[in-house]
């Protein structure tokens, strides 16, 4: 296990990984090495370009903490992670289709009841979230779990600006009632560059592409018996819904934001301003391997 | 562009990159992302494992600091490194061979004159070194600069234990004297475990496979109208020449380190103890781009 060249370097390597414990683990490693040899080969980079890949990765690991994901960006941005859906989540009949999750979710969301407003006193256009949780035939889904966040009016989100706001804010978790209906208030969301200050950033720019995503609510539904769904509800008529930097468009998953007078708003509540309505009745996937709660 | 199912999202996202400003760069995304879609559709991640790799190098990222480059690690262990040194230096008459840089070379090394020690007064078995550096074909490279680190006597750099020894150690720069030749004291290195607290001990852990690499001293030699070489010199009849965990082992680069009792040692000085004599005759390639200084 000596002298290797540029072709014998790679059995070298990959007889050294046959004690992997794990054949999952085995497979991983050895697919990581041929492919990720067949792109330096092809590539051929040179020394200083193989420094300048080392210090790319290094930087993009200096960039993440506890508010910002920059290698979820690169996936992201990579169209990896849509690669990674796709994967997972063909479309089915009756149930809704996945997007990626993004960089901005946060595990533990504030729980707020049924109908309560989520914008947290940031300004922007009144906007009423309503829909349903089903099974892929209809059948109402009561109590599923459902997390929601979304951008602000300039197209940030609260955990880029809690030095200015606080608080976390445009972000909740609901539960929908026992006709598996759910409704909440907030402010519409805004399109929005990716954080593009970093590593993703200098690469989009050198890749001669922008850092903008069409405006979208994210949302997380869980329940007993079914797949997670992590999807978006996109706005429809964004300028951006054919360039999405992470491209996560699809075209089930965009929806009117209907802008609506001032009146008695879906929930009977008295709106005395204009205001957008979004519905969406999203379909959940049977865990194929669990009980169904339903 | 919306809609990417696993196959059509390829094209989708080479389509999104046509716009780079540098042609070198377009090819490099472009090759990366074949490469890296090749590798996702091969293993088919699940959702979990698409985590576990993001979360994978996000640690990787967070061990790297001035003192630890935990990537360099990652592309060493992979044997990524070793096939970059096979495309950037094919073996040639008279002309070194090179290997990895390791993760321990600093940029700015104590410069020393020829034939002081240079151990710091580390505790281990003394060592002289002794050699030259010429071009080629034989001739002498005057004043050619020599940056030389090694480990310690239980395989520990200077930089790993700056807490405990206070100042770098077992590490200078040397310029060659008007034939050609260097010498310097120090103390013999040992094998050693790369280290493997991190991410990437965790991965060869998993890949089932040992850290070690065989005792070596780094060599980094440079002089206006050369490339820069970047060596070692390895340790004969070390148990871990043929299982090098970063691959880096050459048969051309491998040297008896020469055990010596007391006496006078090969540059002149009363040796009062035995000691081990390693010589290494380096030869420098011309640099194609530039003129020569010889
Ligand atoms: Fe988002
Ligand atoms: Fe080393």
């Amino acid at each position: 296990m000596r002298n290797f060249n540029e072709n014998t370097i790679t059995d070298a390597v990959l007889d050294r990984i046959t004690d992997a414990g794990q054949p999952r683990i085995r497979q991983i490693s050895e697919a990581l090495v041929r492919h990720l040899y067949a792109f330096v080969r092809e590539v051929r980079p040179t020394q200083r370009e193989w420094e300048q890949g080392i210090e790319f990765l290094t930087r993009t690991g200096h960039m993440c903490d506890d508010k910002r994901q920059e290698f979820i960006l690169l996936s992201d941005t990579l169209g990896v992670s849509m690669l990674v859906d796709a994967i997972n989540h063909g479309a089915e009949d009756g149930v809704t289709d996945t997007t990626v999750l993004g960089p901005f979710f946060v595990q533990s969301a504030p729980e707020k009841k049924l109908g309560e407003d989520i914008s947290g006193g940031m300004e922007g256009n009144p906007m009423i979230v309503t829909g349903s949780v089903s099974t892929p035939d209809g059948k109402p889904i009561a109590n599923a779990t459902i997390d929601v966040w979304h951008s602000d009016d300039d197209g940030y989100y609260d955990v880029q600006q809690l030095d200015k706001i606080g608080d976390l804010a445009m972000r909740a978790r609901f539960h929908a009632d026992a006709e598996g209906r759910f409704r909440f208030w907030s402010i519409k969301p805004a399109a929005y560059p990716i954080p593009h200050d970093g590593p993703v950033g200098d690469m989009l720019t050198a890749q001669g592409r922008h850092p903008w995503r069409p405006a979208h609510v994210h949302f997380m539904i869980s329940a007993p018996g079914f797949e997670q769904l992590v999807t978006h509800v996109f706005v429809a008529g964004d300028k951006y819904l054919d360039s999405d930097v992470v491209f996560g468009v699809k075209d089930t998953l965009i929806r009117e934001f209907v802008r609506k007078d001032a009146g008695e708003a879906p929930d009977g509540r008295m709106q005395n301003t204009p205001y957008y309505h979004l519905n969406y009745d999203f379909g959940l996937k049977p865990d194929a391997n669990k009980a169904h709660a339903v």
